[in-house]
């Protein structure tokens, strides 16, 4: 058996010379796998995550079943906004719901921040849980959004395609959504330390919505406080996934941060020349890419590890699994990466 | 009265000298205007489209309200798979349903292609309407969907967060794609011709979703038709917008194009680089930064053009306006560029 540093997913995040790549999938516990629709039949999202032995279940079931390196706890990263007193409500293929937003002083003043973290202690129980079921196996990832992602939600109430409510508060209230993203973080720093503590070896930092900023704007609201993120938590690696923010990768390399998520509409030698080599990379398969033949999923997962190289390189989607995805395409996807020779 | 030569957005894409740069906002005509609103009260979209002196109303509209540099026509870019025989419902705010999808070879058989450009007789009518009334105080632009975006629509037959069905139809059947695509593409340079025959005076193609593709993909479904598109339209200068697609620039700017549409994520010195400063630069304002105070607005406009440079360069947004816009602050990002100094 592994002793947890000789891990392919720990020794990539350290620079460290490995067989192979890793591989894993974002939100690979969930969505495709039959087994997991099954329990979402009869209990609803907020049972899930919040019942530890069905999280562990969700989170054991890619491992078990597609072969991935590495176990992500099934979550969600609002459980943050959450934990500080805004009730979030999560319809099934309707996405979430905040019955209350944040729009001013006084909303602000109302969200919990000190001990706030506290309030996932289920996640912790998780953590601990899937940390014991595992057994080694394989490393366990530990997570939480981003703080503009965060404030995205909480200043919204919901998804969006332009996120303009969002926008509007922080380009017309800068100092109220510093204030906010800054009570976002400490939260987040508290939760992701304490995810360590329960048993996660390395956390990913999720800015699902980072590529709605511009870059400028992106170096306001969004870069500070993922750079305070990555540098206040300890013991364990962390990856920064900025979706759609390119422009953000040479900065980031330069972060606290061990590794950095791409999306797919970057190309592989153009992030390791932004990243100046100094980094791990992870990812970026197209998603939709998995509703290819085989045969084609095949053929462009080796020209990805090609085109990224082997070493510092953690295989991966550019973004969520969907839904609709057969599991031996997934399956596919991962042996690809097993199969790999340069 | 100026010849038309000499007005400032057809010198900008010559490339010529100019006293300051041109400006247009895309989307312009419609959806924040007051006048807009109350005739859409009146009549359905398409009946909005179909009769010229509804489409004229609304295209000078904001010439005459907002003060910008060009007049675009007042249409949609599914007119194109209209007028090759899908049926298009627009249902105000939910946006475009195809009952009627592509998905085989027998789909694509029964697509009008030559001659279907005749379809679209009430465009060219509006066209020549617009061009009387405009009385040549700005130009005038016609446009079209791009092919890939057009074929998002005719096999998703929606709109949708990633277009995984319209992929998968790529990845899966690249040769029937690639037959869809060269159709479009065929349809739409004879539109655009005959856009120009009534009497666009430059038309842009609107790739609004080819950053859902990847780099490589890009070069395989959308790059090539733009490419055609470009090199096709005889009489007036073609603006190609590749939404998100900053990694294509390079690329197009070696096309017959002679302006290049960018989004607001993409810094403009970056842009400048890619494009060697060989082609015109249009773009990229964050349509939701029109949402902050008029003094941040009238501001991160000229940090806009200084980053561009005045010359060879179009002040637009990166995005079509959003429908929420104050017209006093769509106003306050025209006037800036009008009172613009280096």
């Amino acid at each position: 058996m592994n002793t947890p540093s000789e891990h392919l997913m720990l020794k990539a995040l350290r620079g460290e010379q490995v067989s192979r790549p890793p591989v894993w999938m974002m939100r690979q516990a969930g969505r495709y796998l039959p087994d997991y629709i099954k329990l979402r039949e009869k209990y609803d999202f907020f049972t899930r995550c919040e019942t530890p032995e069905l999280a562990c279940e969700i989170t054991l079931q890619p491992v078990d079943q597609v072969g991935v390196d590495a176990a992500i706890l099934f979550s969600d990263i609002l459980v943050v906004p959450q934990a500080m007193g805004l009730e979030v409500q999560l319809i099934e293929s309707k996405g979430p719901f905040l019955p209350k937003t944040i729009a001013n002083q006084n909303d602000l003043d109302a969200l919990q921040v000190i001990g706030a973290e506290a309030n996932l202690h289920y996640v912790y129980e998780a953590l601990r849980l899937i940390k014991k079921e595992l057994n080694n196996r394989v490393p366990l990832i530990g997570f939480a959004g981003a703080p503009w992602t965060i404030l995205c939600y909480m200043v919204e109430g919901k998804g969006s395609k332009s996120f303009d409510k969002a926008k509007q508060f922080c380009f017309s209230q800068p100092q109220l959504a510093h204030s906010l993203l800054q009570k976002i973080t400490d939260v987040t720093i508290a939760y992701l330390n304490a995810q360590v503590v329960a048993g996660a070896d390395l956390v990913q930092v999720f800015d699902s919505w980072s590529g709605m900023l511009s870059p400028q704007d992106f170096k306001i609201f969004a870069q500070p406080y993922l750079e305070q993120i990555a540098a206040a938590v300890k013991g364990a690696p962390v990856i920064l996934f900025p979706k759609g923010s390119w422009y953000a990768l040479a900065d980031l390399s330069k972060s606290a941060a061990s590794g950095l998520g791409l999306d797919w509409t970057i190309e592989p030698q153009f992030a390791r020349q932004l990243t100046n080599n100094s980094i791990t990379l992870q990812g970026n398969f197209d998603p939709c890419k998995l509703l290819a033949p085989i045969p084609e999923i095949k053929k462009s997962v080796k020209e990805m590890i090609d085109a990224f190289g082997p070493q510092r390189y953690i295989a991966n989607l550019g973004h969520g699994i969907l839904p609709n995805i057969p599991v031996d395409h997934a399956k596919a996807f991962v042996d690809a990466v097993k199969e790999y020779q340069a």
